[in-house]
């Protein structure tokens, strides 16, 4: 049975293909939120592009106007009106000033912008009074001073926030060149299954993890195809795992225990899929599989075949499992360097007990204590059907497997149920 | 001018109609990560529907097996084989036991089950040794345990994360009622801007506005519609904003400063739309502009007409802005509890001068001390047209109104750059 540090290894190893230069793509820049520059991003232009204003003002020369003041205020002629958009027409020299708009080009001769607000316009607008002296050099932004034309200023590799699509467009990249994301499908296996458009049955369980599964996707930015649900025949099971081949991830829920009526094992088998392991040492998620399908489609842009996880039947089992290894694994194919849900350190408030032998991700509620030390609580039961206790967690405190219990005070390391926190390491 | 706080609170007291009862949708269970729960959410029924093995192996009488070792296994008759999805053909007694799949109904007479890993089978699976003794009680999961019929699950107001939709497809719920998302507009306007797709002019500045806004928007799901660039005129400036009075939000970038081409505030007169305010006092973001149009659209489902936004045409001002005044607005109009962005305390490195008289959000780099505490770091030059501040930085360090200067070592509030956290309150 591999440790859970073991089981990502073995995973993150095999994977990556995608993140090569075969799965790049260019998605419009409204596409591009959350995904990963595949190529470095050059500056085309200095921002500003010569020198501009800051403000809407007057551009005018400092000596000019360094003694203005309320009561003695300095008359000058207004010789141009520069807006934004528009070129100066005149040169700014002694006594003259051009009126300026923000983002509007600085005039030559000027060395100062004093802002509208510190003046007073004549009823003509053909002169202007200077209340105060502003610091030379005030109010203009230098040419390149934002971005310098040829400047690099997003590298490969990079996730795309929100910062980043603002400079993309600043740098015309319409076009953005990103790495593709898998294509992901989820297939649920049981005749105990209900589908959630099946008539209630009493003697069926929902099929809550095709929908959790999916949401976990989703909240990476994954938009999984269903398969549905595949009942307990070694015909509709091919077919379906057969279906689910076309993926570049085959998420297959449930049916992977050891016992009699277990059919998903040997049908992996039987499409070619070699499975690298079926244990893992964690609570809940036990069993968890991995395994790769061996045809070679680099044909289609990929350098290997299908991925399979086999996830336990458990809803919280399935969701902490696709937490803990599909997530980080479908990353890397994407090309992001932060793989692993966030951690943090907490003070645990009261002793728990454990099982050793396995680590335990155990739900737990975080608040705040006396001092303002971040303080974690069990959220009670942690058996691996309670899936009220993924609504009320607020986060998963790691258990180490040689640990039997935890004390009240105990500094405990926790996993974020953020589903949009990140970090490169696995922090336990 | 108000202040940042008196500004949120004169948007916030006149948003909030999409969720009310004429806000309600009901979409797909598979696009409900994310919304707000619009109802009260109750099971459907008990899960387990009754008594279920919750591993492979074997159901029987305790008594029967308690003394049993390796080296004297007890050998009991197998009479039944109940998978999952199926029910029970036979009743557990002295002596007789019925192997079981993890998640089929326990048969009655059994009191525990021992599971298949503690026990060897005979090879035509007729009897079966148990090799110890599991605890009593052992590997059943009672009925009801995870949810009991009739008891709220989820209740209105809840934001709908991964382990919420788990729950609702356990319900059986394949729609789920959730509050609208506001339809949100973007127009960026000046002659200045030079749209995307449009030739490289070095008099022009590309308008990243339009596509930085629409990340912060897209980053809360919410898609909006670019109305891309409105020039100079009144024609068109009448012609794009009257556009914008078809969806609930409308964003304006640029335009709303105080000066002699300004034809933003005069065209939202003509078109009905009252303006509350013009300036706040936050630094970058100023001029920042909040109107309501008058129209009243209840039998569209609203009970007000579009709300509109005034951004400063500043890159980094303008997503400050976002982030302060509009993500709260639509968060409350989509019916979140969460509306502002996370804070954090941290310790600023090195000392940092400021200017007094308004709220400033300084872009920060986050690191930690050498004894593990949070710090940050001024990015440098805090130029409101500096976007690259907004790729380099890991957060906002609020530095208050009252402030000209911040002590290394101080003690200060950094607002989180992750456009996915929220928390009820300011937290400045």
């Amino acid at each position: 049975m591999k440790t859970v540090r073991e089981a990502q290894d073995a995973i993150l190893e095999r994977v990556g293909q995608l993140s090569g230069e075969v799965g790049i793509e260019e998605v419009a820049i409204g596409e591009s939120l959350g995904r990963v520059l595949a190529e470095d991003i050059s500056s085309n232009r200095n921002h500003p592009p010569y020198d501009i204003s800051a403000m809407d003002g007057y551009a005018l020369l400092y000596d000019d106007i360094k003694n203005a003041t309320k009561d003695e205020p300095v008359l000058l002629d207004v010789i141009d009106d520069i807006r934004a958009g528009t070129m100066p027409n005149a040169v700014v020299s002694t006594g003259k000033v051009s009126r300026i708009m923000t983002g509007a080009p600085t005039p030559e001769g000027c060395d100062t912008v004093i802002r509208v607000e510190d003046t007073s316009g004549t009823d003509n607008g053909e002169k202007v009074k200077i209340l105060l002296p502003p610091k030379k050099g005030s109010n203009i932004r230098s040419m390149g001073e934002n971005l310098r034309a040829g400047e690099q200023v997003l590298s490969a590799g990079t996730t795309i926030g929100t910062g980043e699509v603002g400079i993309l467009a600043m740098v015309k990249r319409a076009m953005v060149p990103v790495y593709k994301r898998p294509r992901v499908a989820i297939l649920s296996t049981g005749d105990e299954l209900e589908a959630i458009d099946e008539p209630f049955d009493i003697n069926k369980i929902p099929d809550a993890n095709s929908y959790s599964i999916m949401a976990e996707m989703q909240a990476i930015g994954v938009e999984p195809t269903l398969l549905g649900i595949a009942r307990d025949t070694q015909e509709e099971l091919l077919e379906k795992l057969r279906e689910g081949m076309d993926y570049d991830v085959l998420i297959v829920s449930g049916g992977v225990a050891v016992g009699h009526h277990d059919f998903v094992r040997p049908s992996l088998k039987e499409i070619g899929v070699e499975m690298h392991f079926w244990r893992v040492a964690l609570r809940p998620g036990h069993p968890f599989a991995f395994g790769t399908a061996s045809d070679d489609r680099s044909g289609e842009g990929r350098s290997g075949g299908t991925i399979v996880f086999g996830l336990p039947g458990n809803p919280v089992s399935s969701m902490v499992c696709t937490s803990q290894f599909i997530v980080p694994a479908i990353r890397k194919m994407e090309g992001h360097a932060a793989l692993f849900r966030a951690t943090y350190k907490a003070r645990l408030t009261a002793p728990v007990k454990d099982r050793m032998g396995r680590l335990h991700f155990m739900r737990v509620t975080v608040g705040k204590g006396a001092d303002g030390a971040v303080e974690v609580t069990s959220t009670g039961p942690q058996g691996s059907g309670i899936l009220m206790s993924m609504v009320e967690a607020d986060g998963l405190m790691v258990v180490p497997a040689e640990a039997d219990a935890l004390e009240a005070g105990a500094e405990v390391t926790v996993q974020s149920l953020d589903p949009y926190g990140f970090q490169p390491e696995t922090g336990f």
